[in-house]
């Protein structure tokens, strides 16, 4: 048996703290917006059968309780001992949770008590930009502004997050974008979030742009902290395509002597790119993220693919888990039994040795992770 | 045990009424033009194998026959008489036939009677486009003449189905072609097709070209029924990079709204993203077609990538068969074994539940495909 | 127990004569240029943990071994009886040899004396190119003497090989360079050639350009010994994206008639693609190089996967080791056992019989590749 626990998930977000009905909580369980098709559910997933298998367990049911059940009993105990028996049972002790998703989740603070964890906070770049962005009147002082932003919260955050990589492929140009894009981008973002503060005003397109985007990466790699990009499939419909984390490659090379860690989340289908990142640039890290999660019963395979290029001190676990406490579960579940059986499988096969599958299995659960992102053990 | 019969074929074409050497048998089972490498044979190929396995029993041999002693039984037996034995012994009860392939190939009515079946036709809209061409004089008539061809197609069709996105990644703009654009490939598609009624005339390039194949494509989704969408690599030589079906994320995105189904056929090796796309558009489905046959002693593993995304509602069996009746067979088993085998280990798991699992089967099997196409069942 | 030996190598390169510190032996293990990052060590990679589960067994250590004792015991046996122990534990008995890379490595004839086995040359082009271009004066007598050399090579070595795909990808346009071109491309080459013979100049981009790698190219295909392309991602850090064998696609279709074949080498993460290739052009094969001995425990699922569309008569061996006489026995060992434990497998579960199984394991790992290179068996 390889040892696992305990879990530091390095990129989740809180949870929802409504109680919820059927139809809610199955629209977490999609990866796209929308209904599902009509005659199909979304429990009918890996990530469904995976939050029946784990959760019902954790609140006194029997594994596979169907749909119906188990949100019945989680009603019984009501959105906070739901939330409280499941973070407990997930193995995780540490949480570093990305604060930047809209909607009423729980921050890090309570995420540690309901969890009896301790957590940490990441800090989306985006939403720097736009707070900072709502209370500076020029460009010159929001630009301003935006550098002691970045510096001020690299004190506090454990780590800076964009979710860029999935929109703007040019804000990874492999160099810092220029300061006349840079200005003419920040006017954009002024006028946007200043004209959005009367009602009724769209709310699509006001993010900064791609050259601000790229000025606010250059920004957190200079503050030394590490910088998490995404890197997989979109959750939503768009730019699939622009996901590739070999598009990352440029960005890579010209960030190398920078003295800040990239790690790229959420590779998969493109994991073994983002593997093979890792093992050719020293500054480069990647995890799985919601893969594990979102393909269940597969997660072991897939844990594996990306175990074929990435050097083991240079992988780490994450949930990627939002809203539903059940995601925080399976996540690290999933990686806790999947992690067990690859190495497992290879120790008795011969080709790995017991003592060094329990000291891949540390570094990838925790042990990396509190490297890179200097937590105390 | 997986339970999986019956089988709704989704994708298949007719098979050759003349009796096969062992050359011609052999050049069915490649993916390429021409003959195999000096020194190589088709037979030493997965579908090779995979034909060896399952096809001599049904036919009085026992499995893994050299080629020789099998072509001589089925000469034996007569082309008719091995047709009827292959498609009972295969488990398919629907079968849903592409008939625009060239060659004599037998209809949907034949695959019927011969395998003791349903049939349904699937039409395809490059070659419907060519027959309207056919006996149109003006660019007007003929676009008309298109138009109402489609629409009453429509009616006794189950499905629509194109190879554009194998040829002419411009047909899948996010928006219908403009009817400048239109009319100019009409007009050029009357005179390749008029010019080639005079013998001599080259057979290539006598097609619909990329702004009509966008054309059809719009016209096809108007009409409510199914429209099936090529998205592998081709099986001929050129445009391997073309077939990404990630490339068909802003179609997806622009045709959500139409109220048609848009099916993803024969994702390999791409059939990751397939699966994604059919996980984030509620419209759009996806199917590993001829994946199973092609890959054979590694149908599972293949089945089981598609499996990781794809919501269990979303996945359609189909076996992609042309030409051999041994293409559907090795098609249906593998796809029985490896389902059986991959939703039964995770069963074993405990990842799944045996109920879980048994009615998975069934919608990947016949289920799904029965709803989205309208069949009785 | 499927037969694999004996072994040949159609892709490897010479091994370091000096004595190895700890440090320089575990550079050889990385991919990447640099050291490896803080607190992280590239023995904990598949190919570090590879290399101390079969090498130390064969200089009288126990498998796994920790690295300091496995240095201390080469160090004490000494270069050159360490890489005699290991060659000839390796099971390989010819080594076609790449002696393009720089550094001081042992040639074929010295490969071949330790290990025990045959060697032949596979000649660089641009190497060739570049020696030409140091004793040519002008265009018109380096174009001349290259056309030569070619001509030269292509009576004494096995094959040719070119690095341009992880370079140049202009350079694989379906048509040879123009004539314009490839002059102006001369002339630059002859001008840095001849600057860099001064000291202190720079020794970066000295090599041949994009149309002088083309024209080298179809010079090679003239010669009628195959040509080998790299083809899968970079072993250093640019150009991922440029490696992509789906861009061979044109290069292959331009190629078929002109009687040379052309070996895709190290198609990872990529060789589904190469297997593609593979199977639709008769002149296209296919290796996985060193993806087996980078994969380690993953070795089998790897080569799995390259046999689901590469014709079986299609697929050769090689280590694709380099300076480290470890990784030509890693290369070796890990094929060797995944190829029994993946057929094995396949003849277990009645997929396979044993005879085709035994059959396809000796093309793979040796018959092929005597046909292709012509060697007597």
């Amino acid at each position: 048996m390889i040892d696992t626990s305990p879990l530091v998930d390095q990129y989740c977000h809180g949870v929802v703290r409504a109680e919820l009905g059927l139809g809610t909580f199955e629209s977490h369980l999609g990866r796209g917006a929308g209904a599902p098709a009509a005659g199909t559910t979304l429990f009918d997933t890996q990530t469904g059968f995976a939050v029946r298998r784990w959760c019902p367990p954790l609140l006194g049911l029997e594994p596979h309780s169907s749909p119906a059940r188990y949100l019945a009993r989680r009603r019984e105990l009501g959105p906070l001992e739901t939330e409280r028996r499941l973070l407990r049972g997930s193995g995780i002790t540490t949480y570093l949770v990305d604060t930047g998703l809209p909607g009423d989740l729980t921050g890090p603070a309570e995420l540690a008590a309901s969890g009896e964890a301790e957590a940490h906070e990441i800090v989306r770049l985006e939403l720097l930009a736009e707070h900072v962005a709502d209370t500076s009147g020029t460009v010159e002082s929001f630009l301003g502004n935006l550098a002691a932003a970045v510096h001020h919260a690299a004190g506090s955050a454990v780590a800076f997050t964009s979710v860029s990589g999935l929109r703007h492929t040019t804000a990874l140009a492999p160099r810092p974008p220029g300061p006349t894009e840079v200005h003419a981008a920040a006017g954009r973002l002024l006028d946007v979030r200043h004209e959005g503060r009367r009602p009724g005003a769209a709310t699509s397109d006001k993010g900064p742009g791609p050259a601000l985007v790229g000025h606010l990466l250059w920004l957190a790699l200079s503050s030394g902290i590490p910088l998490q990009l995404h890197a997989g499939l979109a959750e939503g419909r768009a730019a699939a395509l622009h996901a590739d984390p070999a598009l990352l490659c440029g960005f890579a090379d010209a960030t190398a002597g920078l003295g800040a860690d990239v790690v790229l989340l959420h590779g998969y289908p493109y994991h073994r790119y983002a593997a093979h990142l890792a093992g050719v640039h020293p500054h480069v890290y990647a995890d799985l993220g919601p893969a594990l999660a979102r393909t269940g019963a597969r997660a072991g395979a897939v844990l594996a693919e990306i175990l074929e290029l990435a050097p083991f001190g240079k992988l780490l676990f994450s949930s990627g888990a939002r809203a539903l406490p059940e995601l925080h579960v399976v996540g690290a579940r999933l990686f806790k039994e999947a992690l067990g059986r690859v190495l497992g499988g290879w120790v008795m096969e011969g080709a790995w040795s017991a003592a060094d599958a329990d000291r891949v299995a540390g570094l990838i659960s925790a042990g990396n992770a509190r490297r890179v992102y200097g937590l105390e053990s």
